[in-house]
């Protein structure tokens, strides 16, 4: 089994998000369970951020999906097992936090709304994991 | 008021789906009319398929919100303010299609589903509407 924590900024405010994001942890709890960090703002995302993390900035390491899915495989391999993902808020994360991150990923040059930013990052989780699969989920 | 039509393969199948595409429908609705065509496969698609398009394609250019939204603006006084999206199905727009395109944009190398594409393409747009006035939105 997998462990992937979210830390992330704010609370789901909309309920067809709500029901999304259900939906893919669904899909997603066979093979890896998911954990929401909430937190109010970028200094309480500090103090609760442990351990090493990856970093969402439109600004980071652009790939496709396949390529997505072996990264995220050996990231697994070498953090035992267990990743942290890091959302930022409407600022996007501030650069002190993008600065020890361990791995800065885009989804996207585009900004995305950070709340639907949850429901991607959940998605190519999913998909990244049947691509490995070998499943035709990604076709 | 703009016209924009977006053609896209197969109907909607999650109603938090359709909960989100109406919202940001509604949010776009003071300047931009949006019209769904849904075709049932390529060959449809083609046939419906009428003037200039812009094809969404993750080999495609990618921009960021900013640099969107000014080609968006340019693309709507170019283009008499009615513009054509082309959203491929499952195995992508043909390369037909993507040959005789006005523009091939890529939302991101990763691969989404083409129903969450719906979602991000509509997000974009108005994003980019709101980059133009100088809102808060994009904040």
């Amino acid at each position: 089994m997998f462990k992937v924590k979210i830390y992330t900024i704010g609370k789901l405010k909309d309920a067809w998000l709500q029901e999304a994001l259900e939906e893919y942890e669904k899909r997603l709890s066979r093979r890896v369970e998911i954990e929401w960090i909430l937190a109010k703002n970028d200094a309480e995302l500090s103090e609760k951020l442990e351990g090493p993390y990856i970093a969402l900035d439109p600004k980071g390491e652009l790939l496709d999906s396949p390529s997505f899915s072996k990264k995220l495989s050996h990231l697994f391999q070498q953090q035992g097992s267990r990743l942290q993902f890091l959302i930022g808020g409407s600022e996007g994360i501030s650069p002190a936090l993008l600065r020890t991150s361990l791995w800065r990923w885009s989804l996207s040059p585009l900004t995305f709304t950070h709340q639907m930013t949850r429901l991607i990052l959940l998605e190519q989780l999913y998909r990244a994991m049947e691509i490995d699969l070998g499943t035709a989920y990604h076709k």
